[in-house]
């Protein structure tokens, strides 16, 4: 069976993942774009033979629509994926689920009141072969119970649009999101130190970040966010544990020796960094919904305490103090007790 | 455009790439299966919904494959092969193309009869991702001109089954095709030195062996061929240039600390070291076929190299001598001035 | 001309240098040695010729002592410092310099009266091969301005006599030292976090602990303390700076295939981990000393600098607030305006 | 006691050697200076304090000479150490031992008429941190047996003097000594391939050159010579054993990110890079002379072996064929059965 998706926002990202449906993932379709540019929904249509349609709504309806993808504008991502759950379609989600703690909850309380999970978001990190490895390793108890993790998120450059809170609610938030998951624990309180800022940025932004977070087990992660490294996209993770440590890998590289140097090459674009976790992410979705399962990925719930959370350190930056996160308590749904 | 294809062999490698075209591979479908063992045709055929035909002449034939795949015993290649370029049909063939120079002449001959390519020889790890990059260094001039390249193929251990003749045939020939390709050069002469055989082998088995090729510029390969060597499938290649080397990567792991040791994992299975350099070989392969394109993979004369070369290095392994692969001169349609 | 020196302390790191400058170091002699105990004296003495003094003073007056070494008790530093001070001679004192501010300010007071330089204090990594290279890296401007700064300082375990202030007095005082130095900038504010307890320590203690520095120049500094970590000596350095970073090496070891895995050894001793920079350290301090020239190794104002941030680390960690360390003018004598 | 060297050859190694007795070892004393060139002898002797000497035989036979080291040019060496084994004094001769396998002879037959070992040969890679560790795996049985060993030794230029023989004179003769070390084996036979040579080299010089070696017991050695890599000084070794593989380490440098490479330096200087082992090197031999106890280091047996394996592949590089080493039987005094 052949899942026949639907996507909602034909921007950069929509039209990435279509293509990734189409040439890359087996048993998927796009048969149905939408985009409020109608022109630009054409555009990413037309090559995949799919229709164009007026909206995100008579998209979601539609009977060629078997489950929807939202790539929009992250305001506009409540709202759809909402509508998708009232409709009892599978809803992936790309990154954040919504921009409020509340839109989020409302979207939380949409699929509690179901009782099952249709919404998957989308944090790729969780697909990645390295991460996945370091998750092994820890959850064999190699390394004992996890104390604390160091990591850093580093970026060659952004734009004069990036502001000093999105280093917390887009870019940090994906190492929110991956070490909720590798720890299997939940994060209680946030904190940023700011560094002297690098001069080769826009005077209005800080840069670099160093953000504290604290778990309910009490493990401490230290997060470098450093979006203009100059030197490249490089994202490093260490769990140093009770009896040992263990580190995500480096891209494999070829080695080259020349002119008294050894070296490797740092990638400085993330797009080829995360390429083959986008693609498990996209397919073992879609193998989920063509099963009739629920989504194994991140949830609603996740997607909540990654919007939460980030929020909560973007007040701990602007405030200069810690900010407990004051998540409420888990549905049963999500694994929690309430 | 799905290409349909249908497949001569469903022992363990056949079946591997019914999964591979059904499950990771978009634009192809398995439409046809044939195998001496009809049950077994039969147990492959099932789960994509191929049909079961009774042997590789009416595969070849039939209507509803457009392209075919050679999965079968080695000695029943060439003849497959054969029927299929006679058929006008692309054909991928897996490693050997055949097992004697005759025969892959033979089909040589039927293409360059023919004027155009329809065959791709199952060599992978030109799609592997490292191997790859090294060619991209070598060709960019970073190391100056190649001069030697030094390789080793180790694999944990073998079964009584493998002989001695199987070190060069089925094991190094991975290495000649990739080192043609990486050096856009032939191999001219080819020795074995035998090193005192490890302990840990059947008796009858000569393990490590030392394969010395020269290629037509002078470069000189050393090949380490060391198939009990207990401790992982171990794939190194270092090729030194006039400025500098380049070194093929180690897959990415991990890195744990523990114990007073820094460790990564060594795999100890070729299927997962190369598992996604297949993928892309059958995806770079299916593209073409869809485009109607001729194959830009392993040619068939590739093929008949191979199996020259491998030939002489058996001829090399029990004489004792060094053999020249005296090829035949290579014909235009394969890029010679033949 | 040889350097003959009279040691104060025989206890474990007293008889180690001994060793040092009579079997490694050329140039020098150990012609006295005094110690509370006068066996122990007599013990390390006997081996090397020297000759038992009853205590310090009279060891500092000895005419054939030209050099003095204090390897004594750390309360009893100070007084030993500003006696051979008064007389005139250099000094050679293991950290601590001395264990109060006070303490410490009065040598300075008493080196500055004096107007040169006699007292060296034994911080030994800045002597380390790794360590020196970072510095010219930075040095260099090859990184840039730096930003951040993440350390971790690991031991295999620690004897219940091992406080929760000694992880700053007696461990970080090590990065206090070589991190002034390797940015050449001084620390201003201390901030201790404390992650989840490892279960493999005596109960008293905290352990990890994070230490937060902060430069006058805005550099940010993490330093991991963790020394029941089990696995090993593991000493780990890298300042991020505005272009690039760069990253103390692990020590050079043997690589090692086996069993599945590639691994190389972690030290588990810290004396095995900076014996060359010991050996440096004591090479350059003597040589000095023969050619007559002040000290150019860590001097009585670092000695100062290293117990005031140590102390207002306990501070922070103890009240668990962030800490101002509010050091003095630096005096001209130290390359200071004052 | 401090041991009164008197050294024959005041050139570039005889200085830093005069350098490193007086300034990095202990217990040692360059008294006694002679060369060919006396006023190069004398600019040697000054600033150490030692006394000029006519010749070697006078050298050798002056009172305030305890052992006699010999770096005078190599056709001179045999003398030297014969004379110096006549006095019955412990004489250190850098390599080679003697330019001829007859020499070479005379000096063992000399020593083992004597009945104890006076002589020590300079090869300092058995003092090396790095091959000492090798060793210590290989004894350990961690790999199991050794079956073949993977070396290279780059150098970045040679000059227009640098002859094709030289390749196994000067350069291979290192490997050629560690390896009979570190294997405990005998090389018995020897071939010499010539890849392509490099166009980076004056014109007479084959460069680079393969060198293949067999052992006693089966071990095969392969060993590339590329003595005008360019990119620096690069020693590698692999031995591969019956379980698993043990590799020499690189040295430690310092990682640097910048610009999309990660990279760390090659040394470019061969100088640097065995430093400590010349300084290990002296200081055993001089405690040993000190001691008064026979030489552990490389014996004049290990010297004969080194000058008749690297003339054998000099004829091997000049007849293309497999030449056979064809030592003498070891005698009882170097641990032999003859």
């Amino acid at each position: 069976m052949t899942v026949r998706v639907g996507v909602i926002g034909a921007g950069w990202i929509g039209k990435e993942h279509i293509r990734r449906l189409t040439d890359t993932v087996t048993g998927a379709r796009v048969t149905a774009v939408t985009d409020i540019d109608a022109a630009r929904a054409a555009e990413a249509a037309a090559p995949v033979g799919a229709r164009v349609l007026p909206d995100g709504a008579a998209l979601i309806a539609a009977d060629d629509v078997d489950a929807v993808l939202v790539t929009s504008w992250g305001p506009t991502h409540a709202e759809h994926v909402l509508n998708a759950t009232a409709a009892g379609k599978p809803v992936f989600c790309e990154k954040p689920l919504a921009t409020t703690a509340e839109d989020c909850l409302r979207i939380v309380e949409a699929e509690t009141a179901l009782g099952r999970r249709l919404v998957q978001v989308g944090f790729m990190r969780r697909y990645d072969t390295g991460y996945r490895k370091m998750k092994q390793v820890i959850d064999s108890g190699r390394i004992g119970e996890p104390l604390i993790v160091h990591c850093a998120h580093r970026n060659p450059t952004v734009p004069e649009s990036y502001t000093s809170s999105m280093a917390a609610l887009d870019t940090a938030v994906h190492e929110v999101d991956v070490l909720r998951w590798l720890l299997d624990d939940e994060i209680v309180s946030t904190q940023v130190v700011t560094p002297r800022a690098t001069s080769k940025r826009f005077a209005h932004l800080k840069d670099p970040q160093i953000m504290l977070f604290e778990t309910a087990r009490g493990v401490r992660i230290d997060l470098e966010v450093f979006v203009n490294c100059q030197y490249g996209y490089d994202i490093q993770c260490e769990a140093v544990g009770e009896e040992g440590l263990v580190r995500l890998p480096d891209p494999a590289s070829v080695g080259l020796r020349s002119a008294g140097q050894h070296s490797t090459e740092v990638l400085t674009d993330w797009v080829a960094r995360f390429a083959d976790a986008f693609d498990t992410e996209f397919r073992e979705w879609i193998a989920g919904v063509a099963a009739g399962s629920e989504p194994t990925g991140p949830s609603a719930w996740d997607g909540y305490a990654a919007t939460v959370i980030t929020s909560a350190t973007v007040e701990a930056l602007e405030s200069g103090r810690v900010v407990a996160t004051d998540l409420k308590p888990r549905p049963a749904l999500y694994g929690g007790a309430a």
